[in-house]
């Protein structure tokens, strides 16, 4: 039997040249490796606040541990999972946080802009450092979706899937208006300090960007069936504790900086971007692609990755029936991880 | 021929005692009347940052006008048309940012929480200082529509019909949640200093509120026709332009502890309170009502609307076909003008 692994680690991914023509030096990804150590491998992307931890261990969960496992719909007795953080993030991998080897000082708001084809190229470095040359698959759901798509466009050759998961050709209008308010929020708290905040955990701005999010995250009937007007001992309604709770949460756990490029990364998204429309763009699209939308996505319409995986060429289309609405990739496994399974397996 | 008027001013609503048993001394609301002097009134309710102008000058166009004037859908040189400012709010009516006579100090955070009912009954109270002792119709869109239904339920001998636009019979969990995001952006906003602000205008909180209410009012659909991903020459998203404008503009006339105090009123509705639930309190509603709902409305869904209406004794239902959204009410009068035309005639 072939060796199973779990490892992370950081795997330096040296000079990267950006779409905006800045560069960045000495760059790392953190990466998480989990599964059959010579078996076919799957990348998988992950989202805004996600990390490269999608498997995780008992004690610390990944994001998709259940949908990815032993005997899961992604086999890792079967596969090779690798993840990393992306370029920009604030989990290990070079971000606003990170130290600016040329002046020995944090980057914070010097670091350059990054879009999600940057965040791909990086990968595409580490991968190689990794010795991988070839993949399976890409999945990846919401921004990961973003790269997965990108990734289908950029490097066609290297795999033979790719999956979507609740993610659009481009960022609409709708969605930049959410992000702008989470910007807003961030860059007008004065403890923002224009980048150069001294506790990352002060600024408000954060828990604002997170509850503007939230409540594209999840169905307006969910938001109905789990609070129903109910109130809690602090006089607060429940569905605002449970949005102060959610800012908090992530206040503690996430660099705002971080936040704000990474919503500039999602901003940016747009496969037609020189490439003649995402129209002309999706003609292009060589992998086979596997799109799932949620029903509810508000930021993600079903009736827009519909449209789109309608113009792929060798395409498939689900679109998963939930109260979710957007979090339906983050959960309800049950419901649509063997479509993956299966075109895993054709 | 009858006298017609057009008259704005404030008036005395003196001790008024709150739904939660505090109470309010020397109170007032500001107050437009316009239309024929002897007409039929019509009492006109605003929402979250409208005023008593909803008729307006030439020169200070009001928010309705166009749905009312002479000739108009809602026809002044047949019906008197009355407008008050909200109690609580920010032009001209006793609210947070007046001065408390028994401190004569400004209320600000010191201002008991007010309710829909509260503010019903003081335009109760306002209406027969004004010698108005009968109503054709009350007419109001989302806040005014929630307004609306409580005089159908408390005053049901005053008026013949309730005209509700955009408004549900409770204010829903996910309405409470993008709530929250404007209540944590103002009062975690350190300008805000616990309400005690010296300039309003320098609450970032407020624009961020703004924006926030921003992406409920119009549809996705909306955004990407206006936006469609174009920048302005600042480098910013012509949709991020659009929001920060709104969210200055706002905050260049309105009052944050009104904000927040409006938001608690919303948050509060729900007609079924200390009256059985909202299935139970239906059954009571008098006068006939007609709703009217508008294709995309995020907060106050059509679906939702046509269920209440479907329960309310005496009652028509119409949904707009549009892409605004919410502020369909606010719009393209010659879309559904003509039915409050015809149930006024009727």
């Amino acid at each position: 039997m072939d060796e199973y692994i779990y490892e992370t680690g950081t795997v330096p991914t040296g000079f990267l040249k950006l779409e905006n023509g800045k560069s960045l030096h000495e760059t790392c990804l953190s990466y998480e490796l989990c599964g059959r150590k010579d078996g076919p491998v799957i990348l998988v992307c992950h989202a805004l606040t996600g990390s490269h931890l999608s498997v995780g261990t008992e004690e610390n969960r990944g994001w998709w541990r259940g949908l990815i496992g032993p005997s899961a719909h992604i086999d890792t007795s079967k596969y090779l999972v690798v993840t990393f953080n992306v370029l920009g993030g604030c989990d290990g991998s070079t971000g606003p946080a990170s130290l600016n080897p040329e002046t020995g000082e944090a980057y914070r708001t010097s670091f350059p802009d990054v879009t999600v084809r940057d965040i791909v190229h990086a990968q595409y470095k580490a991968l190689k450092v990794l010795g991988i040359s070839s993949l399976e698959a890409v999945i990846g759901g919401s921004l990961g979706g973003m790269q997965a798509l990108e990734w289908g466009l950029l490097y066609p050759a290297l795999m033979r899937k790719v999956f979507l998961l609740a993610g659009t050709p481009y960022f609409s209008d709708y969605g930049i208006a959410f992000n702008m308010i989470g910007k807003t929020a961030i860059t007008s708290d004065p403890h923002w300090q224009n980048g150069h905040y001294e506790r990352a955990e002060e600024i408000s701005g954060l828990k604002v960007a997170r509850m503007a999010g939230m409540v594209t995250y999840r169905s307006p009937e969910l938001f109905e069936k789990r609070f129903h007007r109910s109130k809690a001992d602090n006089g607060l309604f429940q569905v605002e504790s449970y949005l102060a709770y959610q800012g908090e949460k992530l206040a503690k756990r996430f660099d705002p900086n971080s936040y704000l490029y990474l919503m500039e990364a999602m901003n940016s998204h747009d496969i037609g971007r020189g490439r003649g429309g995402w129209r002309e763009a999706v003609l292009e699209f060589q992998p086979e692609l596997i799109s799932l939308a949620y029903r509810g996505d508000l930021i993600y319409p079903p009736s827009v990755i519909s449209e789109f995986a309608g113009l792929v060429p060798n395409s498939s289309f689900y679109e998963v029936d939930t109260l979710f609405g957007h979090d339906g990739f983050l959960t309800e496994f049950e419901k649509w991880g063997n479509f993956i399974r299966q075109h895993l397996e054709s």
